[in-house]
């Protein structure tokens, strides 16, 4: 257990200092900037090498959302959960601290919503918080779908984490503008503990909207493509 | 039957909404939006990652232009073919509504387009209606050559989906700026029923060509490089 | 050997269509435009699909100086290598005339370079002969030794697609500014000729350069790594 | 050992060439530069291509750090890092060498950074010596962790290249605003020597920093999910 969630700890880690250190560190540098499509190549290539780094250790889960689905999807024991979730924020947290100390690390250094996730006023596109809800919920349901099915026997090993990872490049594709993405808990709670906004105010929406996407999506998941059903 | 009818429903749901998506909120983002690259990226990773999903529950189609072309070529039955192309109708429909419901959820909303597809004076740079005819049938050939050729037995199992996926990016990245890329009728029904523009006057040549041009590129590697030929 | 020059046609079309077609097409689109970034991942792309498509039929060479560097390192039959050189050609040269046909259906086309290659005051960049003979020698004889290493007994089967499509765009990202990047003497020659410039009168070098770049990779290789030596 | 060196050496002049040659001569071209994203998939894809290419042959470090870190993991013999080391700097050198005899074949060229690292003055985005150092250390742990990983008997094989090359790729999106990325001593020397700046003055930074976070990154394997432990 020590070797899963240690392996926990450090992907989650990953996730949150790689796919935000991007958006904070190098989305709108001036004219040569990685923009929107850079910061959804870097989040999803966090997943995709840790993936492979250490998914045959813990699972490679990342996400207290994809935890929940699995356990839903029955693919996860139940009893696990709370360690599970536990280790990912710290290394959330842990990864949100270690990117404070870098980006701020310079003269003019401004720390702003530090990659937080958020609506309303907080959305970057302005975007309400329905469709804060509805987006969130949405894509995490696919997410689990997406991870149920690459990760199972109709699959010939080790593409899962391509197709996972890559899942989450396209995430961040379609909806950093509602919501900055969030589609997973731990990755909202490392960042918005630093951000300078009322980001903490809004938090809640996304631990709520992924852990009821992830297990819709395993839900259906199971009622409907399960190879055992 | 209901397994796979579901899988093309979400597949092609997730082709839409994750393509489309992508196009409506992110594309023209400013300063940082992802812009077409973006957007050819998404809709690939669209058929990428559901394929490693669904792909082995109903061969992972998610276009009624796939699904004609690859029973020219023999390789799905002919009477499988009006539920699959009701079921990738109605996925993609979902899927332009609840794209609705996310993007006129801000305060200065536009629907415009609505990421539909178009020539002359709806063609994003302005091409003719042969130019998009000739760009069609060209693509979506070429689209079911590959399709077919990635899933022969020439090619070990699991390698199919990139191929696949990342052929629908190529086919993005060229044909944008013709008629915003269709090759795939359901995909240009879905956003049409929604766009505030003349769409669904056109939209007939998105049916027509797609599908010409799949069974010709059917037909084509039946007769060059079938295995049993 | 109808089946592999057919192969080599319809792969090489694909190559130019869609390489240099996203160069015309998509590249300067205003505002979201695809850019230098988009035009590397589609000329890659467009080989990493033909190649799982038709790769197991002709071995997927889409290109002159890739089979005479295949033949230097004594994986392709010399005798074949005239047959090739010829399909490739035709197929480029279709290609090119299809891209036309395409490109000035629109009222305001302008056809200019048309992605053709060139030094000195056509390259993009403003290069000179020089440089641009170092880099396409250059370039073309890496492409090789990755072409040769991942078609190698030592990489698992499926994966050599995705190194050599992969190996296009990176000399892409690379090489546009000196070039507008050739590697390819077919494709080169399948747009000078409708280009408006003097590309023609520069072609010489896209097919030496390439040519002796390939052997040399392919002499490198069998001296330093060949499986048998 | 010939065929091990000489894979390493044209594996550093890959890495060094296409990645620092896609910034120097592509990054900031006008209107449709490749940028800082374009530039991220250059440097993994050097990776990636030329571990399928040689990987096979000499492992496919092209980098003095990865040695180092798989000596302390257990995973590579100490006695030849020496001689690894050497093959990898002269690689390096010979690729800045080369790089610099293109980008000056122009009327116009400005040699400046060279693509060289740095802190402070010399940081893209002004960041300090000590921002530098942790984000160099704790970058090239997580790399040495996904190689370690990405090559255990955990993955099946021929999905690491991919693994770690797009590992280097997420690495650069993040960091080049902070030290132009090295994590790779011989990358950052081979450019060094020629840049018109005083980033010779600062290269101590770049052989410590991704030494002592290669040796990190190789005890936290070992430690925590070593196979054999």
């Amino acid at each position: 257990m020590l070797k899963k969630l240690s392996a926990e700890i450090f992907g989650t880690f990953w996730l949150v200092f790689g796919g935000c250190g991007s958006a904070v560190l190098a989305a709108a540098f001036p004219e040569v900037g990685i923009g929107l499509t850079g910061v959804s190549i870097a989040f999803g290539l966090t997943v995709l090498t840790m993936a492979y780094a250490v998914g045959g250790i813990s699972g490679g889960h990342f996400n207290p959302a994809v935890s929940l689905g699995l356990a839903v999807a029955g693919k996860f024991s139940w009893k696990d959960l709370p360690a599970y979730w536990v280790a990912q924020v710290v290394g959330a947290i842990l990864a949100g601290g270690a990117l404070y100390l870098v980006a701020t690390g310079k003269a003019d250094a401004t720390v702003g919503g530090f990659a937080s996730n958020g609506y309303d006023t907080l959305s970057p596109g302005g975007f309400s918080m329905t469709a804060a809800l509805i987006i969130e919920v949405l894509l995490t349901a696919f997410f689990l779908i997406i991870i149920l099915g690459a990760t199972s026997g109709r699959v010939p090993a080790g593409f899962a984490p391509i197709a996972i990872g890559l899942a989450l490049t396209l995430i961040h594709l379609i909806s950093i503008p509602v919501t900055n993405t969030s589609v997973n808990p731990a990755r909202s709670t490392g960042v918005a503990l630093f951000a300078e906004t009322a980001a903490l105010s809004q938090l809640w929406l996304f631990w709520l909207a992924p852990l009821v996407g992830a297990a819709i999506g395993g839900l259906i998941y199971k009622l409907l493509w399960n190879e055992k059903a």
